[in-house]
């Protein structure tokens, strides 16, 4: 095996950065803002310190994405009732009323990336994309590099 | 179709970092100076242009990842002759010695998240990463924004 799955994510992701930044122009986002925003979207109210978690996202830079979504009218920020020091994240009526333009915006990349595709690739795309997704959420990615994978595959 | 690439592929990367930055410790390399590093292996003497370019970063971080790799001792700047305002980026002996290492830690990440997937899984997996990377790269993609796509598939 030859190909890297981290050389070729990468690209994509740096593309895509571009893309959104592009795109969510007209709503006053920039692309680092969005996958909190995502987030959110799927569970509003969380955290500050789950959203770091999920999003794999340190936290000072969780506090400062946060902070700027809130400044743009997109977040506000409650204390928990069950533990004054956490703060919870929701949306704002804004961020509601603007999540399936949002939404669509992140549509439209997969439709251009996929759009040679016949159903059949489609199908297996988003199964092996998932599949690894949901691998390297659960690794526990510092002891990674400790283990000597004697695989050569 | 729901999936979307662009949330698959940022969580994939935002794990990804994590995984690189750990296993590129004892190199005394991060994550962000990986794609500088992996594109100079392949184009040696690439101008700092041409690289901030094909990476799609822009020139100033470009410019301090090149500066900051320099400083550890992996790259060398030197003045192009045929124009003088322009750098071209070289490996040093140190960063060729290491070449096998380095991308050796990108292939145990590809071997982790595909370790489950059957020869057939892995070669449509990188035809289609292969296909989707190359027509990111290919795009306009400061004009795909403007662009209404009809097909909602």
């Amino acid at each position: 095996m030859n190909g890297s799955v981290g050389r070729l994510v990468s690209i994509l992701y740096r593309k895509q950065q571009v893309y959104l930044n592009g795109a969510l122009k007209p709503f006053g986002l920039t692309a680092s803002e969005l996958p909190v925003l995502s987030c959110l979207f799927g569970n509003d109210g969380v955290s500050q310190e789950d959203l770091s978690c999920f999003l794999s996202i340190d936290k000072a830079s969780t506090a400062r994405t946060v902070q700027s979504l809130v400044d743009k009218g997109f977040l506000t920020k409650e204390k928990d009732p069950s533990d004054r020091r956490a703060n919870r994240i929701l949306l704002t009526a804004r961020a509601l009323r603007q999540k399936e333009e949002i939404g669509e915006v992140l549509q439209r990349w997969t439709r251009f990336l996929t759009e040679d595709f016949g159903e059949e690739s489609l199908t297996v795309l988003f199964r092996l994309l998932e599949e690894m997704a949901r691998k390297a959420s659960t690794a526990d990615l510092r002891e990674l590099d400790k283990v000597d994978d004697e695989k050569n595959g």
